[in-house]
């Protein structure tokens, strides 16, 4: 199988990931609980991951790095934590249905306004529309780092330095960009950095979190047991204790922990560089083929190595069902839960197909993509 | 290391689930996002685990069964998403914080009423005092299975039966007792039961989930992708979708599966019978040792394998850390995250030393154990 479906989650892991993984199966306890050998093991392969996290985001604090299941979890926590009954929120078109469906939710139920940056035909956001739609009762501004489906990437700094002349909070999405491109939340004026694991970080599934700047208060999702102050009726109130509830994934994180140091060593920009000629490589082999429609901007100084198309009037779950069966080769196709940014690019009735690269991928599963893209297409 | 601190997590795995993971990350794309071998290879591996899980619990319906990162998550989803404002909620003394802070929270800020059944001094509950608590407003009744501090396991038919005879719902917190003891959650009349997947089922961490009764309607804590009805503004209705939203942790399910099946391969009756002779071996070399102290009780028909204790007034950390440094025993000290029962037990000062036994534990490891507290106390 050609896996050119490393957006949805990176299949082919650094086997030092997957070593990681075996070793904290052998020999972690349960961090927090107690000091014996595995415990306090287990506690050191999670601090030792949230300092390797917080130097990747450029998060001053380790503890201010906190553990979730992925980046829908940690979206939730930051969106719910963050937002109130009368509050009013600017996001885009370009979100997932993990920041749009808890911000339609709170809309809903807490009264909460939302106002959406709208995306042009080649998913690009208008950045002046951000300071346009600021109001009196505006808290946040949640943005995603790059489109899913796309690959566009947003320039977060012009939108961090508008938040915080306007103090408002500012929460992205980094579940497509995080071990993609580097990302510096200070840099970039970003309050709360969430990221998955399992995609660009190249770690299992299972693993993700957020970075939250100094200052920032998030009320928790959920609250239990936390090995510490057990008498507390309430959750302890210091990060990362305050939104990990439960015993945590060590063994996924200490993956995590082996992936991030797996692309430490490579640099994030050299794989940056070989996903973008990856992505290159492929788009120039299909921009001419007669019937194919690329989406997203070609043009931009950054991207995510993502092509999303369709071929013809072609129902895009037809042409991938045909590159999986007929070509061994695995796409996703349909809405990739990007509802917006469908209708932005009027693919919403036949969704697109998207081809997503990695580290992993060659020239010669490009060669092979191109070619049945150009089949399926005569 | 001896590892006798199994009710925390347990360290040693069957081989098998080591392996489980591995071809896990071999193999596995993105469960629900397109039709790729790797993403149906995941769907297969959730949906087999679903089936695994049912049968374990006796849930009639496989997709009832949520994945959730833990138990803690599962009780705060089946708490939260139950339970209103102006309801009344019966727990006990029973409970870790993964229940009793929920519900503090939803004291504090939702109105909701709680009333907790005592524990007597061996740790008991009054099973009368459930109906004589129900009153006008009550919803539900939330129950630990086992105590995590003494082992005693509660009758769960007769609360099962004061549930349903009120209408009220039962949600049954099984996380020490999953694995370790048979629950049929329709026997005992249970709506909704959660259990975590790395104690005694002997999976990996970042795994757990509920089972829950057909008719019972849970509101999700957390939303967003789910890979189907991308186009829907809110979280799809039916289960297993409904409560799961984002990237499973399929790694450490097809571990948590491949664990159920060692585990339903030695039947969980043998296991039960090996995890009780080894806690009677350690509680019958304990007992008499001048200075011990044991909590729980030990007549009762059914316990899970763990006995706490203390040793003259020593405190509990201390205790401990010499079994861990002097002896290389791992055992857990402090309040286990279960203050209401060690203010029942009146150990809230100091703790108590629990040591908890698994099935890979031997007669060996518990002789060690024996004459490491009579040195201790000696």
């Amino acid at each position: 199988m050609i896996y050119l479906d490393n957006a949805a989650t990176s299949l082919h892991k650094p086997p030092q990931v997957i070593d990681a993984v075996v070793e904290a199966m052998n020999t972690l306890g349960n961090s927090d609980r107690g000091m014996s050998n595995g415990s306090l093991k287990a506690s050191r392969t999670l601090y030792e991951a949230r300092v390797k996290i917080a130097e990747l985001f450029g998060c001053p604090r380790p503890d201010h790095v906190i553990f979730t299941q992925n980046s829908t979890e940690a979206l939730n926590i930051a969106i719910n934590g963050t937002i109130v009954s009368g509050d009013h929120v600017i996001s885009t078109d370009l979100e997932h249905n993990s920041v749009l469906r808890p911000l339609y939710r709170l809309e809903t139920e807490a009264d909460v306004e939302l106002s959406f940056i709208p995306a042009d035909s080649k998913g690009n956001l208008s950045l002046d529309s951000f300071e346009k739609s600021i109001k009196s009762n505006t808290k946040a501004i949640i943005c995603n780092h790059a489109s899913n489906l796309t690959g566009n990437v947003v320039n977060l700094s012009k939108i961090g330095t508008i938040a915080r002349r306007h103090g408002l909070i500012f929460i992205v999405d980094a579940s497509q960009t995080a071990g993609c491109i580097p990302i510096n939340m200070e840099k970039v004026g970003a309050d709360i950095i969430c990221f998955t694991g399992h995609k660009g970080l190249m770690g299992p599934q299972g693993t993700g979190g957020m970075c939250i700047r100094q200052g920032i208060e998030i009320k928790p999702l959920k609250v239990g047991g936390t090995g510490v102050k057990s008498y507390s009726e309430t959750q302890p109130k210091d990060y990362p204790t305050r939104l990990e509830a439960g015993t945590l994934n060590s063994h996924g994180i200490a993956g995590l922990s082996a992936a991030i140091e797996f692309i430490q060593s490579i640099g994030i920009d050299k794989i940056s560089e070989k996903e973008t000629r990856l992505m290159n490589h492929f788009y120039d082999g299909v921009k001419a083929i007669q019937g194919v429609e690329i989406y997203g901007d070609f043009l931009l100084p950054q991207r995510v190595a993502i092509v999303a198309l369709n071929i013809h009037d072609y129902d895009s779950g037809a042409v991938s069902d045909q590159l999986s069966q007929k070509y061994s080769i695995a796409t996703r196709p349909g809405a990739h839960c990007a509802p917006r940014m469908h209708k932005a690019l009027g693919t919403e009735s036949r969704g697109a197909v998207r081809f997503s690269f990695s580290w992993f991928n060659t020239d010669a599963d490009i060669e092979r993509a191109v070619q049945a893209v150009k089949e399926i297409a005569s």
